[in-house]
């Protein structure tokens, strides 16, 4: 296991890199405190905004010319406004990140905001909304997370039609001004790196880069409940989400495992309880959603509406179930498959970009693979049992997109 | 870059392996021929039936015991009924192999075909056929398939409903005695592999298997032409598809770098004209599938109603403006995209096995990176402009799903 190295530089941008010798690719994420949450009141849909408009020219280059620059590279790239950052993310071979690098941040240091990419930006922004009508499993999860946290922390990502509908290049360049800013931004390498000299290029590519943005905070109580949306569609999609220990906090790792026991592989409970034993749906989960100051289990279940009562009870029962506690032997295999992922993680420049970024965000620090794996060993069945007893599932968010609204139990 | 070792049983079975020596992972993949393509003409549902059932127990091992007993080795696995072939996938730690390999195969050579798991099998079949009604994109893209491909090549992996509704156990024991069959059959491993005691272990586990399946061959001529499925959808659905080069022909890394050129990266050609400029949909996008016996471009964009005329005019125009060469600048962007797609794809386990096993079905060996590296090397701006004006795009099949027909231009 190699060292991750971490460096902040004096305008706040804290760098994170962790080399990966036996890879020819590198990949790059930045997160930026440009999320959605931290949008105007009235301009939701500005963050998706800047999100689709960053990758149309930057540092003068115009749109064409800077994606063919990337292209010219073999720069494969994405960018996302999430909840609490705007993340741009790039893969590459390692030996062109010389060349890339200051194109790409670029991206968040010196965007064109040219007029002319307004409208087709805008258009664009408008499509993702209406195109949720057609994809009701996205729409319910997104409607979960509205539900159940505290605005604005559960705000969707593409932003409502009506503000985007009213947003001027003015509010697009202020939004970037105030929060694609080095305080609060992380920018984390993973592959084929030369550290002391990636750190020294980072430091010069951002040396005139300044501005801090502060944590959002959020500003009401979640609304929770049962909502239902009618819609005529062919299955019925069910959300389900209810509060969990924050990732910093000590039990994140039980409650883990005990999501894992639920939903984790192919015998755990969800899967074998609700699919494979009574055939009720085609797609059934559960998944721990930990953040930095909370956390939650959030699960979908997709089914025809004359099962969809049946199933709803099945998955509101094994949520219940937990606890009970869990078995020696299952959760032995929720921890194996655990460990397993971790394995895949590090065999992908990407997926480790990404998790230190995260870690630094949410723990203040990178944790290497062999930390995660030491804490996964350390998971013992009295600690899981003590925590599920200590914890049992008691408030459900729940949503459903139906014909027809469901009896939430009880 | 390590040999790719190949290696035929007597029973017919094909063995390849990629070993990968800086990973701790191994993914296997293992085609048989029992692909929806096989299926009885009445019987259309029996192979993803099959599919659901070999998940469901092998081996005299009850479903339980069989994936509690792969989840203990942490295998995460997969399978899928595709048109040759259903594909059994798996990834895992590659300590675990001896262990897990008994069990994998099992799933094809000894399914238990229990008579209690038909039901909630057929249930989970059928579910997933009603669920296209919730997914008119994915729908969209499997009714160009079976316009555009002669039966049963284009037949959809989900099934028939009627045909689903009607089926035994009997009939799926017969599909799976005649079509789970070494001779056809393609067993693939990349990642951490010690290469005589896998071949030798795989030669002792599988010295029982026999059968033999020829290649399905088509029975009509493709139906073609433009198909408009009415629907309450709130975007419009497009797929586009045309026919290329079989895979083995020396042209289709001609066509390959032609498809880039349209739809490689953010600088391609429906990327910018399409999206960047008129901001006309949010996805689009054309790939060159490659088969044995011959090959398709197939596209799709998804829009809204107001816009769905000039998006299907503009793309189709764009499919034929590739007639009159490329640039290149243009080629040279495809080509390094072409490459570092490749360097990503030498860093995945399972996306080497997968790779593997189609190069012997289609090609009858294996390929490896530094091969095809060399093959985009090797294009030519000449080239690919005469391969394109040789090759104009004339017979389109379009499919379209939404509230309203199209005009197809002529």
């Amino acid at each position: 296991m190699q060292e991750i190295h971490t460096h902040q530089l004096p305008n706040g941008l804290t760098l994170v890199a962790e080399p990966m010798p036996a890879v020819r690719s590198l990949a790059m994420t930045l997160l930026t405190p440009a999320g959605v949450a931290r949008q105007p009141e009235a301009q939701q849909g500005v963050a998706p905004m800047l999100t689709e408009l960053i990758g149309r020219g930057a540092g003068g280059r115009s749109s064409r010319d800077f994606n063919e620059a990337l292209d010219t590279l073999g720069v494969h790239r994405s960018a996302h406004a999430g909840n609490r950052h705007l993340r741009l993310s790039a893969t590459l071979v390692g030996d062109n990140l010389d060349a890339a690098l200051p194109l790409l941040l670029d991206q968040a240091l010196a965007p064109n905001l040219d007029a002319k990419e307004l409208e087709p930006s805008r258009d664009l922004c408008l499509q993702e909304i209406a195109a949720l009508d057609d994809d009701p499993q996205r729409r319910a999860m997104i409607k979960l997370r509205e539900q159940h946290f505290p605005a604005p922390l559960g705000r969707p990502s593409d932003g409502i039609a009506e503000h985007l509908q009213a947003l001027s290049l003015d509010d697009v360049r202020a939004f970037w001004q105030g929060a694609v800013v080095p305080g609060g931004s992380i920018l984390a390498f993973a592959g084929q790196i030369d550290w002391p000299k990636l750190r020294d290029t980072v430091a010069s590519l951002t040396a005139d880069w300044s501005g801090q943005a502060d944590e959002v905070q959020p500003t009401n109580e979640p609304r929770r409940g049962y909502t239902h949306l009618d819609a005529e569609t062919e299955q019925v999609h069910i959300g389900l989400g209810y509060d969990a220990p924050a990732d910093p906090d000590e039990q994140s790792m039980l409650q883990r495992a005990a999501v894992s026991v639920l939903s984790g592989g192919m015998s755990s409970r969800l899967f074998t309880e609700v699919r494979e034993k009574r055939g009720l749906c085609y797609s059934v989960y559960a998944s721990y959603a930990g953040m930095r100051d909370r956390g939650a289990v959030l699960g979908y279940a997709g089914t025809t509406t004359p099962r969809a009562q049946e199933t709803l009870d099945v998955f509101v029962g094994e949520l219940r179930r937990l606890a009970q506690g869990v078995e020696s032997d299952e959760l032995q295999r929720a921890l194996v498959g655990m460990k397993a992922r971790l394995i895949m993680q590090g065999e992908s420049t990407g997926a480790r970009a990404g998790a230190i970024a995260a870690d630094l965000y949410v723990h203040g620090r990178p944790r290497t693979l062999d930390e995660l794996a030491g804490k996964v060993d350390a998971v013992t069945l009295e600690d899981v049992n003590r925590f599920v007893a200590e914890n049992p599932v008691k408030d459900l968010t729940a949503v459903t997109i139906g014909p027809e609204r469901l009896n939430f139990p009880e």
